[in-house]
């Protein structure tokens, strides 16, 4: 669809970087100041919703999607793992699988929620030396998929 | 676990009511006067994260959840669904499963995101309504699993 921006298969740099890219899926380790080690799994194809796809192709994703939770556990310790498919505002399929951590900007409320403190700059910046380590982390995971 | 919420298997009416149980997950149609149709598939023992669980598990889980997804688009027509698993304040497994509407109080946010209108009750109350269709509809969605 030549107007979603998902459609599009280039990334600003702002907006963060394909880590991993499949014939069906990507990848995409989000630029999220406040949440490092945010990444999105990105069907390719332009689909709504979930029960859009074959059951093999939802199989597929969600594979994807528990091997990126996988790597973000074993590489950042978060708390807890926030795993979602909205899809409000951009109506493609995308997953969010968001490193939670009881001292990050909204918790316990959900990302999208208000913001109700500020990170430590000290913790964050140990948490975004962490994420150097994230992408190899994601791309081991989903290789043992296959 | 004795103090979490979700290992309880009561519900107190305000709280929505169990509408299928199964030996590892039941789903609940949750009361939520904002957003009809607004279900949890929850997971029966206390696990925090979905890569806890076995992939055989985590399989059996989303099947569940799309299920119910399917369902809620038969059923409500909603112009988007939104699936989240965060359990930030209850870790313990369960899923959002809940039918969007652009004229629901959050739309285009989440859920969790502030109130930005109320729906008209009149929309409201046909969409309550609908609910009344949607619990035989998950189960019938369910028993063409198995």
């Amino acid at each position: 669809m030549t107007n979603c921006v998902l459609c599009k298969d280039q990334l600003k740099p702002e907006e963060g970087e394909i880590i991993w890219r499949g014939d069906d899926c990507r990848v995409v380790l989000v630029n999220d100041p406040d949440l490092p080690g945010f990444c999105r799994v990105i069907w390719n194809r332009h689909v709504a919703e979930m029960t859009d796809l074959t059951h093999g192709e939802r199989d597929h994703l969600m594979a994807l999607v528990f091997a990126v939770e996988e790597a973000i556990r074993h590489v950042m310790h978060p708390d807890k793992v926030n795993v979602a498919a909205l899809g409000n505002m951009v109506p493609h399929i995308h997953w969010h699988v968001i490193p939670r951590f009881t001292d990050d900007p909204f918790f316990p409320g959900s990302i999208w929620s208000t913001k109700v403190r500020h990170t430590p700059e000290s913790v964050l910046s140990l948490r975004k030396q962490a994420v150097l380590e994230l992408q190899s982390a994601i791309r081991d995971q989903i290789s043992q998929l296959y």
